[in-house]
């Protein structure tokens, strides 16, 4: 290990914010000390409960996050948040902008808080998400808040690094069945309907229930917990907090948190080689053989899957 | 090439529009004759302009979409549709019930109509869509539209995937400018300023401007164009197909249009050869070795950059 990123992880293990800053910039960047950074973190593996926090836009996720933020740290716990954008260039700084209202945990030496883009990052989310939350692991943080925007496939891959997954809705958003039937209920351990003082409240919590209702479960699996909840007044943060403690139980108890992370750490180990061998083959696109195979594929004399068979052989 | 592949790209060709059904059902489903299909469709590449055209949800795509093919068809082309989902679990389902609007279409022969879901496909919309593409070029389509919300990272591989680029605006969605600065100018060869006739519509059309006035353009470089349209009262479309029309001729001209193919099937042929490689590593998922090394990163013994450097090794 070179020395500069030894003396981070010492710094970061011993609680200094601004080493864990540094570290999950590195990771952000995708440095070439990644893999330093991860050998360092390796042995905390495992220590935090992951939570993922995900939703549509305007759902309310950044209140929820800060106020559960502020209900983890009454509790003694420390936490850690990574706000993560799936970088479109449509959504693309919304949510950082969001974080404004976070501040107030700023002072606080318990309450890391970092956004991140990975817009460009080899392998996306899935690969560079799971480095950064390592590095929390490792500064001792007790709960990590992963907070992305429930667009593209964004929310699926926070579900696969997730130990317990939040899904949050709104009454009047008017796709609480479109959401459900379109796949959220696979990924949801506990649903938060957020602004449950609005009309339709009942009905989407109704809906919820309904939906899970129809589905069938094994002795002793996880039922889903739907928790209604005012995040701006703080109501019904607390029962969001049972809940995550709930599931944290029964994982445990289970066995299900082992299979979980270890289907994870493949998921993770698998888009990380994705990546290697992606940059190789990038390395490839001025020279041959990409570019001589791109061209004859453009001008019709090759089809592509002959070409990418073509460019395996190469690798 | 198998017999039923063969008759089916037979009848395709023929303008038989369930065989063109059917080959894209193949694409769509990561049919094992995939490269069969690709193969047999290889040399009619590059026939048809691919038009990408995508934007927030709300701005109007599917109606400028259909409006575009009531054009097209006046002036005697054959055109194509692809609708791409881009699969997310918040918003699948949408783009599709859209589909409903373009039912005036069903009964013209020279006119094809599909959306596409791209869950689950290995490699993603990347390396789906331009497969589909192929088919709708072999089957004579002049102009192939490939519309998608944008959401997510699928914009930009739209326009990866295109000839020429729209990007719908509408005003009042307040997003104009941050759409703007979060990378759009540089995937726009044409914005449509939709719902032109709502207020705020001539200070969207001075942003956009003004944002392009600031950009350096090398001499010969495209200016991306700006057109304002009422979609739903036909109004500005003409002026968008001359907008496309006149983009097309500069791509012939400049020679971008050979470039940007070659570049679009490098990207293709990579995404293909990425989407192998990752079947590889799955197949590998359930015994050893990806499985035992994610053991091993979820105990802590190894770190996962470490772990895909060992599963490149199997590989």
């Amino acid at each position: 290990m070179t020395r500069s990123v030894a003396s981070l992880v010492a710094r970061a293990r011993a609680g200094d914010a601004r080493s864990v800053a540094r570290l999950i910039s590195l990771v952000e960047d995708g440095s070439p000390a990644l893999g330093e950074v991860a050998a360092a973190f390796a042995p905390f593996a495992g220590q935090a409960q992951v939570v993922g926090l995900t939703g549509a836009p305007g759902v309310g996720k950044s209140t929820t996050t800060n106020e559960l933020v502020r209900a983890l740290r009454a509790a003694g716990r420390r936490v850690g948040v990574l706000a993560v954008d799936p970088a479109s260039p449509f959504s693309g700084g919304a949510i950082l902008g969001d974080r404004i209202r976070m501040q107030e945990h700023a002072g606080d030496p318990g309450v890391y808080i970092r956004s991140m883009s990975t817009r460009g990052q080899l392998g996306g989310l899935a690969a560079a998400t799971p480095q950064a939350v390592r590095v929390l692991e490792g500064a001792g943080c007790d709960v990590i808040l992963v907070e992305t925007v429930g667009v593209g496939q964004a929310e699926v891959e926070i579900a696969q690094l997730a130990d317990t997954t939040l899904v949050l809705l709104a009454p009047g958003m008017g796709d609480a069945i479109q959401a459900v039937k379109a796949g959220i209920l696979e990924i949801a351990d506990v649903f938060v309907i957020n602004k449950a003082d609005r009309p339709g409240a009942d009905h989407t919590y109704r809906d919820i229930q309904g939906m899970l209702a129809l589905g069938e479960r094994a002795p002793g699996e996880w039922r889903p917990q739907v928790v209604r909840a005012v995040a701006v007044r703080r109501e019904g943060i607390d029962e969001v907090v049972a809940a995550i403690d709930k599931h944290r139980h029964w994982l445990t108890d289970s066995g299900a948190l082992r299979t979980g992370r270890e289907q994870r750490a493949a998921v993770e180990v698998e888009a990380i080689a994705l990546g290697t061998l992606r940059a190789r083959m990038g390395s490839l696109r001025d020279g041959t053989p990409l570019s001589a195979l791109a061209a004859r594929v453009a001008r019709g004399e090759l089809d592509p899957y002959a070409a990418a068979e073509e460019l395996l052989k190469t690798l």
